[in-house]
């Protein structure tokens, strides 16, 4: 026999017995709660056009994607990401519609990384996308629907971080770099590597007091009393509407009863392109990958060729389930299954009994006896 | 804006609204059946390595795969078909289990069909294997399942036709075939291409009385009363094996109560190559395509180094949804959700009561009164 006929292929893997049993356990609570804000699912294929996915659009990097042809000679993709899909569903479906879309999806997305990094190639999300709904309350409804959500799977240690790319944008602004420099200093900064960022600000002669304050971005975190302290820092409209907005943000999450799992961080910054307002962060104690993230994308979906706004989050089922299991949060799974064994001659007696429990709603495995 | 970007891909497409929530609500009520036959649920890989759908798997034809690469230059295949992924997790876990293991799975499969034959490209597919138990009583727990599965969902008039690979092998076995033109000869039957199969049996000079037995059974068709008929046709062993097989088999279907849903035809030849014992498939009035297929496959697991028989079927989901709208069977889905508009100034007070009423379990969608 070919041994490698029993594996799975690098970076995927098999789930079964209680492992899978907490996972789809999980997976429910989670869809409970987004219905209950009046969320529809949707399915999207599993595969789009690349162009979906394309550098425009601003997502997973085309060197991390799964690409591979139809009959027809397309470039096909595996999604990295659900929120270009639905993004496209709702220009397609909903090009005229003004009232507010809200779409929730569970499945699988796929990033073809390097074996070595350590993460799962294909792993679950459950999100939720809330489209044409620009205010400040929008935001508020799906940060309190993460943190919701979470809680309802027995999760209490766990924080949701929030930035603001408007802030970060506008102190480029005012510094005057285009574009590509922009980009540039996002990732160096979002790799937290400050001298990288100060050799670019000192070539592309930004003046003192603005590369000060562009570098400290990678240090602007804290509760919600230190937003006021940033204020006082910074001097241009753009920055201070994001700081306000952020106030704004944290009296609705208040309401909602949800503000001790909240914290800031204005040098939070996204590999995903598309994020325009804020953007948030799901860290759990005992696992370091975020286990939810998401934020406003109020251009996406004017690729597709709709003009509405946007913001959306998921939460990667895999990344929970192991924050839950290091947290040692017990999840509830459905009980065990009853074993009816039969002998030779009185099959016909066992099966009816195995009839009768399961008209009950209790499950049985009916099983011949060993000889 | 590319147009295209709108699309999804040849042969897959967008599910939402009240469609998708049927779909799920459909979803949810065979896998309650399911589970009360005791059956656990499983998840593998949405790609395999192409040796595990491999030509001497017997599954779907190479170029019907959808075939790409990992970094690591192997090459992965979207699967079309779970049994031979469920084999080798029975294989890989379960290699010295005597005692009978019941997976179940639900997800989706992935056929690279040219375009034309207007069928869907990714389906969703809901379906049980029991391996390690080669009994008869275990055939009839499949079908049975799939009875009730069926039926749990509302649909009425449908039917199950179950064939016997071993009597047909059996009467290529006593004419003399060797597995080329047995395959051959399946091939041509399974198109109802008669005078194909005439001919090649001609040219390999089958005497009369064999060759019309084997030519009659793409007719042979019909309730239990015609078992008996074809056992007195026959002359060799296996195939009068397999007729009492089947007779047994429906002796414990009636146990069940399920024995009006069921018919026999031995014309029946899968276009999986690793069925080994009874096949079986799902028709429902008014879609064409096979709503179940499923059949014993004892030689499978072998290739995976575990010898052990076993049987499963699955049912399409998708196709299931079409019979089911034909028959115009009304399918349960979640009532509608409140809307509660709020007007500047009264938010926080409508965002109270939604707040009330999700904690009693009613959906809301909040939203923000039109200007």
């Amino acid at each position: 026999m070919n041994h490698k006929l029993l594996h799975t292929p690098e970076g995927v893997r098999d789930i079964y017995g209680a492992e899978y049993a907490r996972k789809l356990a999980v997976e429910h609570l989670l869809q409970h709660e987004v219905r209950l804000y009046g969320f529809e699912d949707i399915q999207t294929p599993t595969f789009e056009y690349f162009d979906v996915f394309s550098r425009e659009i601003g997502t997973t990097a085309s060197k991390e994607l799964y690409k591979f042809f139809d009959k027809e000679g397309e470039t096909l993709v595996l999604r990295p990401d659900f929120t270009p899909s639905i993004a496209r569903c709702a220009s397609k479906y909903f090009m005229e519609e003004n009232i507010p879309i809200r779409f929730s999806y569970l499945g699988n997305t796929f990033t073809n990384t390097l074996g070595l990094q350590g993460k799962w190639k294909e792993v679950t999300q459950m999100g939720a996308e809330l489209i044409g709904d620009e205010s400040v309350e929008a935001d508020a409804e799906m940060i309190s629907l993460v943190i919701k959500a979470l809680k309802s799977t027995g999760l209490t240690r766990f924080q949701i971080s929030i930035g603001q790319v408007e802030y970060f944008k506008g102190l480029c602004e005012e510094a005057g770099l285009d574009e590509e420099t922009e980009l540039e200093l996002r990732e160096c900064i979002s790799a937290k590597n400050l001298f990288a960022a100060e050799d670019l600000l000192l070539q592309k002669n930004v003046e003192d007091a603005r590369r000060e304050v562009l570098l400290k971005t990678a240090d602007m975190f804290g509760g919600i009393e230190f937003l006021e302290a940033a204020a006082r820092e910074v001097h241009n409209e753009r920055s201070l509407q994001a700081l306000r907005r952020l106030e704004r943000l944290y009296e609705v999450l208040k309401l909602y009863g949800c503000e001790a799992y909240v914290s800031f961080d204005l040098g939070m910054l996204s590999k995903y392109r598309y994020y325009t307002g804020i953007i948030f962060k799901g860290y759990a104690y005992g696992i370091g990958n975020a286990v939810a993230r998401g934020g406003r994308y109020d251009a996406l979906l004017q690729h597709f060729g709709k003009t509405a706004p946007a913001i959306g989050f998921m939460i990667v089922i895999d990344d929970l389930l192991e924050a839950l299991s290091r947290q040692k949060v017990k999840i509830q799974i459905p009980e065990e299954k009853r074993k009816l064994i039969w002998q030779e001659g009185c099959y016909e007696q066992t099966l009816r009994e195995a009839c009768r429990l399961r008209e009950q709603g209790i499950p049985v495995i009916l099983e011949k006896a060993q000889d």
